[in-house]
């Protein structure tokens, strides 16, 4: 709206131009503080809006113990794509953190890459839904793996261009960072589209897939180290 | 309740006056901060609500993958539904925070301008189900355009509402910002009438407009570049 | 847990003890800050959970448009419904956010009277389902009304808890402004009370009043003043 | 990523590190602000999603007001499961809150505990809907019994955690809080799964050690007394 401002915000040079309580703050371009918040927000009640999957069987009055027993038996598929989905949602939230602990200032773009992001993970219920209801089918495998690795090419496209000419972050950071960070981004939409390529042989090697990607995440150990080590190399 | 508060929120010439930690601030005046961590919380669960319409196809036990495929290929309409209504909530949250940026008190008839706002915002994922539901029905177009327009005449009620006399905004807005900036808000509502009005021609027509109006105030573009002129030129 | 810390809890005489960074804060005392963002945080779901009521209707495909606009035409109930539900909810939360002003420090029993409050407000969006469907039985009236009136009596527990001796707030609260604000919040509970008891005559009238309730509390008009000069003449 | 910020992460020796504005936060390692806001914005959306299992009966509209009545009266064991349900997620949002002020640094191991309890709070409203649809049914007390143990252990776990070494805590602990609050948190889990055993002779047994948990932790009365009395003994 205002010239002047829309000017300052397209040829910031440094991410110091950018921070909470400068009043030349232009108007559309939103504090890294506020997109974080929003982000939150939407990832908190995404990972929320997972159990509403798992909806109370319905029986009959008449119907014992045994019966309900047995369609909750039933629902042990929900249970894994609960869990797995939930894993995987909180993976994001803690990747988009990492990110934006480097990313200190914004602009329009960032914005609606983030928005972008924020589009692929509040899709994630569905496929999560799907999941619960017919994992062993190939199409939703592959419905799975594509919602998956859309929303983790979205944060990689984030990194890198916020990294870009250290467009937008500290410039503390590590010159190999960038690099790296890139690469751990990018391993879970890579390993999901093995797992979507593999479901043509067998469904149940892609739901391994599935399983394992958070645990490599999730879980410090060997992949820890072998990165330290490779970053330390590169 | 306590008249002299009472009285300093009605009196107060500028924005000065209500600040947070305030101590003498008025009982029903909230801080623009609240108003706005609100309203952020709305916004983001009405985001996220919007996958919701999405549910999982009921298929038999006995159906193959290419039943359940043809059932999910159904839901496409769903899914640009979810597209073009998490774009518009997410331009509602960039426009939102672009007029608080300015606005810098709150009074009672903010307060509720505001939560008019947010009932128009939350009210969307009806429509964006409407249109995923039904998108080629006339009926259909007109309530989702009808709904968009409102939110965007409330949002413009605020900022006119604002701006007027300075009464809300910091002393430091440009002159022309203002008027800019209304202009800007209301090219929304105004081409969700015009699609309303092209529905009767034809339904496409109407549904290229919804796609074309988040694209307007995203693409940074030609739009950008007119709106600098017609600012300086103002 | 704490044994000293628990003692400080129970015997604080002025609020200027439990104060956000005093390391001394009592296991289980929460800060007045963290029960109002948890009290957003739930008010702002509510309010945006009411939406789900009004689910798109189902018609065949070879329905013409005249017959998914009388099934949209059928659902303004809902639609009123969800416009004075979100009202009232407003209401409640400008209310909670004004003692909220003044109560500056919490005790396990304000906590706890506080969730009271979240419990009933997080209730209203299953009254407002009932109210939208079947607006105009007799029952659904006295459970709208009844859980509403709930509500605003848990608001008065609170405020009266806290002023009560100036337990838990400021000490630069008005004399007048405890009882004022009692007499204001319980304003909404006896007008529920009346239509509640006048359903017996027609629920025509109830319904007037829940349109009635929310429009005091939002307009300022007649009843400020007249409080005005209540509370300056006490 | 950035190898010495990994070390800085692992190495530390006391809680000081690590602290909001310290621009050598690791990648991965988010403060517990943060971990504590996403924990807030889950718990406030679980407490509201409790409501949404109590869905409007529906009635045909030649029905009277007495099988409105009727259907609602049977609606109260949903009632009965939402405020209890209602009040134990409330407890642990207290006790998450309680431990979360003497933890004061985070490392990967926190965090991915904290997505546990998150994971087992996030799943509550399936058994509490269970309850409130089949209240009376061994299987579901089973269930319900078995969710909230197992989501008071994973707050056991992180109590644990954090306190063992005096790894994340404040160094002002008081010596037996940890021990005397690991013992508080396990009451809960402890009375779950004696509640889970007496279903088989009764699962009103059962119900009626579900209504009188959250009430211990609740009500201050006597079991503080004994708390404060065995803290001070131990």
């Amino acid at each position: 709206m205002h010239p002047q401002m829309e000017d300052t915000a397209r040829s910031q040079p440094s991410a110091a131009n950018v921070r909470e309580g400068d009043t030349r703050l232009p108007v559309g371009a939103l504090t890294t503080r506020r997109i974080e918040a929003f982000s939150d927000g939407v990832l908190s009640i995404v990972i929320t809006l997972l159990v509403l999957q798992i909806s109370v069987p319905i029986i009959s009055a008449q119907a014992g113990d045994a019966e309900l027993t047995t369609r909750l038996l039933e629902m042990i598929p929900k249970l894994f794509s609960y869990v797995i989905s939930f894993a995987i949602v909180g993976i994001f939230w803690v990747g988009h953190h990492s990110l934006f602990h480097f990313i200190i200032c914004a602009d329009r773009t960032l914005l609606w890459l983030n928005n972008l992001f924020l589009l692929c993970v509040g899709f994630i219920p569905f496929p999560a839904a799907l999941l619960g209801a017919y994992g062993t089918r190939r199409v939703t495998v592959i419905v799975y793996g594509a919602s998956l690795a859309l929303t983790g090419l979205t944060l990689a496209f984030i990194w890198r261009y916020a990294t870009h000419d250290r467009r937008l972050v500290n410039n503390d950071l590590h010159p190999q960072a960038d690099r790296s960070g890139l690469r751990r981004i990018l391993l879970g939409p890579a390993l999901y589209g093995v797992s979507m390529i593999l479901c043509f042989v067998s469904v149940w090697i892609s739901l391994v897939i599935y399983v394992i990607v958070p645990l490599i995440y999730i879980l410090p150990g060997r992949i820890d180290r072998h990165w330290r080590r490779s970053t330390e190399a590169g």
